[in-house]
This record gives C-alpha cells, structure tokens and sequence, in this order.
C-alpha cells in the first residue's frame, strides 16, 4: 500500500541521518532492543536512552528548570559511587538535582496495530507509562516509558542540602533502579522477540490459508497474543509497584480488562 | 453506530457505578476537568488524581517498593508544611519516600479521533507524558501524565536521612510544583474547552454542508486544531523542560512535526 511504501521511505531515511544526539550513538544498553526494532519492517527508534543517572545543576533563576539554563554535571549510564557525586557537585552554582531516569524509547510504528502489539509487550514487560501517539496525518509512534525514577535536589545557590552520607544512601537506591531498569530492558528485549515470533507464524499460517482459500479475510484473523508469549519470559512481577497509576488514592471505576 | 451505542452503555454503566477509590470522590482540583469531559458524549473518565504529596513508608524488605507493603504516612493534595512532615515522618519504620505526584487522569474515549484531540490538548497544556492506549477489542483509553514529579528518599529503616533544614527545601519545591500542576490543569481546562467548542463548530457546519450536498464525505473534512486554539490560552511557555524525553542526551533523529 502507499502507506507501508511512506513508511519505508521514512524509515530508511531516518536510519540513514546522522545521530543528532550530544552522545552521538545509540547506548550499549539499549542497542540490542533497537536493533531488534529496526530489523522489522513494521517498525524504526527515532529516539533512545538505556537509562542514566543524572547530575544537573539548573534553577539559578528560580526553581522552575528551563532545558536551556539547566547544564549537566554529570551524566551516566553505570552504577555511580558518592566521590563521583560529590566532585561534579563542587562544579554546582544552581539547584543541583539527582535524577535516575530509566529507559525511554520512541518507535514509529507502520500501523496502528503494531504500536499496540509493541505497547502491549512494553507494558507486560514494566515500562507501565508507555504510550501511543498518532499524529493529524496518522504518523503512529509508541514512547516506552517506565514509572521507576528519582528525582532528588541536592543544592541550593550552590549550597549542599544533604550529607555526604546521604549521597551514598541515594546512590545504593538509583544504582539498584538501574539494575531494576536493565533487567526490565532485557524482559522486554526476550518478550518482543517471542510476540515478534508469533506474530510471523500467525502471518505467515494466515498467507497460507489465503493461497488455500483464497479467501483475504484471513489476513485479518491474526492471532497476536503477545502477553502468552511473555508470561514465558516474565520471571519476576514486581512490575506493580507503588507509583502504580491505578493506585486506589485515585478515583477510580474498575472495569474488565479484556474490552 | 454499533461502537457509539457501546461506547454510550460503557459510560453510563461506568458513572452510574460507585467510586472505588480510598477517598471515595474526585479530587476538588481535577472535579472541573472531570466534569467537562464527563458532559461531552465522545469522553468518560475513568480515574483522576489532581497531584499530591505523598510520604510512603515502603520498602521494608529491601529497597523495592511493593505496593502490597507500602503504606501512606502523609498524603496531602494543598501545600504541605515541614511540620506536618516531620510528625508522619515518626511513625516511619521503612524507608520513607517522599513524592509530588501531578495530575493523572484516564479517560476512555469514543474512538481514536477523540483520544487524538485530548492527547494533543494534554501535550500542549504541559502534560509531555501523556499517551494513547488501543485494547485488543479497540477500548481507546488516554492516559494524562506529566514529566513534573519528584521522588526523594527521606530514611533507612526509620532513621531520618536528611535534615528538617532540607526537608522545609524540599517541600518549598513540592509546593512550587503543586502550584504549576494547577496551572497546568487550569491551561488543559481552558485549551479543551476551545478545542471542544470548535469542533462542536465545524461538527455542525460540516452536517449542514452533508445536508446542502448531501454528500457524507464533508463529514471526515472536519478541522480540527486544537494547537491553535491553545495558543490564545497559554500564558506560559515552560511546558519544555529538562525533563524533556527529546532531550539531547538520547540517540535522536529529528523529523518534521506535522507528518
């Protein structure tokens, strides 16, 4: 169709532009889940971090942080320790700011219905505030998002607020949201291969039965299931946590969830 | 249409039914946003939070909070004081986290055209996290999110981490936030409104024209632009954050907006 054709105009033409991202590459951690993505026809990254911690010294005129008077201190996508910290915090003259920030992904999507496969899959596997975009002209993007941050100041006018001892504290906590973050990425990597799997199978028994039958409904009777797949891949479900959304502090109305 | 009549028995089913949340009503700041979407046939809400500060003591085996043992030591949705802190703060035995939360709110709509409108609305009301959901079954949820929080661990097995000095820092900062979440919830409330009132517009002159013509096309020609209605409501400018998931830290490829 035009459409797929559009897409795959986009697509190669997005993959072939330079990486306009300060790092200029795509992060180790998330290279594997990207390449994965950008291997299927139905889908390309324009975007991705594997999830870093964060330095930023920003606030100086007030606290509200604008992107363009806020600067990095330090920036990383390991484990941190506190002497780390506490010399790019000497470089500080704002309102310094820790923040663990996992893993974000944007995916331009062919259709509709590969968003909601990937974002079904993102979700399974944790990234709980993932989300669909579709543009005025039908542009489908999905942003994986996960809930699992932090976000800590730690100065004022240059001033630290904490103790050194504190610092240690909050970084055993990010170091562990990062490892948290890097097994949830892995989850996700094993359940979309499997949802991807499948859905080849189901695609490829479909165009069969089309040969057979001669009968082009079956196209539309793909059975996408990715959640069976990934129940083989989940190990651990710790993916509800407190920052859960639906948390009952919210008004709230229950309703099935298969509709 | 078949989906519109099921649409409309969801809905009524939905507000005809109890509030299961802990707090039994909708949050006093979230109610006029609530309410406008509730009156408009394409939108029910499903859940709400205005924006809170909330003290969790969680974590009691181990750092990763589970929503099964984490309980509420402070949860206040008007500016908080480093008073009322330090008492809940006593009957912490865990590890106290505490968190501004901003405005969530799920609604599910009609059908994908109107999760669009809002999702565009939210975006440029500063709600940059906000997403579309599609169910198996084509349920079109919007989940309205922002990037605005703050998540900061206060003590270790009951021991207070930090000092009353950083805590009056930090609710200064939960309060500012607090007060740019109303704000923004005020922008959303005010942009919805004229992106509604101008589609119910070209709605009614598009029928008009179908009747005139009678040709049922004219009913996909309606323009809709949310965006240009916003911009005579929005005072502010500081939707852009460092928060922002375009940041230039991420792998990125840039691509025209209106695709």
């Amino acid at each position: 169709t035009d459409r797929a054709a559009e897409f795959g105009r986009w697509k190669a033409q997005c993959l072939g532009r330079a990486d306009l991202s300060r790092k200029g590459s795509v992060d180790e951690g998330a290279a594997g889940l990207v390449q994965l993505l950008n291997g299927r026809e139905q889908y390309f990254t324009t975007s991705s971090c594997a999830g870093r911690i964060v330095l930023l010294d920003g606030g100086i005129n007030g606290f509200e942080v604008q992107k363009q008077n806020c600067c990095w201190l330090l920036v990383t996508h390991k484990p941190c320790v506190k002497d780390d910290v506490i010399a790019a915090l000497k470089k500080a003259n704002g309102d310094a700011i820790l923040k663990f920030e996992p893993l974000v992904l944007h995916v331009q999507c062919r259709q509709l219905q590969d968003a909601q496969i990937l974002h079904s899959v993102a979700i399974d596997s944790g990234f709980r505030n993932s989300g669909i975009t579709v543009g005025k002209r039908g542009k489908t993007m999905l942003a994986v998002r996960s809930t699992h941050g932090l976000e800590v100041p730690l100065s004022h006018k240059g001033k630290l607020m904490v103790t050194e001892e504190y610092i240690d504290f909050l970084l055993k906590i990010a170091n562990q949201k990062m490892e948290e973050n890097k097994k949830r990425i892995e989850r996700f990597y094993n359940c979309l291969q499997h949802a991807l799997e499948k859905e080849t199978i189901t695609n490829s028994h479909a165009k069969e039965k089309i040969k057979d039958k001669n009968n082009s409904s079956y196209t539309h009777k793909k059975k996408r299931n990715p959640e069976a797949a990934c129940g083989k891949c989940i190990t651990e479900e710790n993916a509800k946590e407190c920052e859960n959304d639906d948390d009952l502090g919210m008004s709230v109305t229950i309703f099935p969830e298969d509709y």
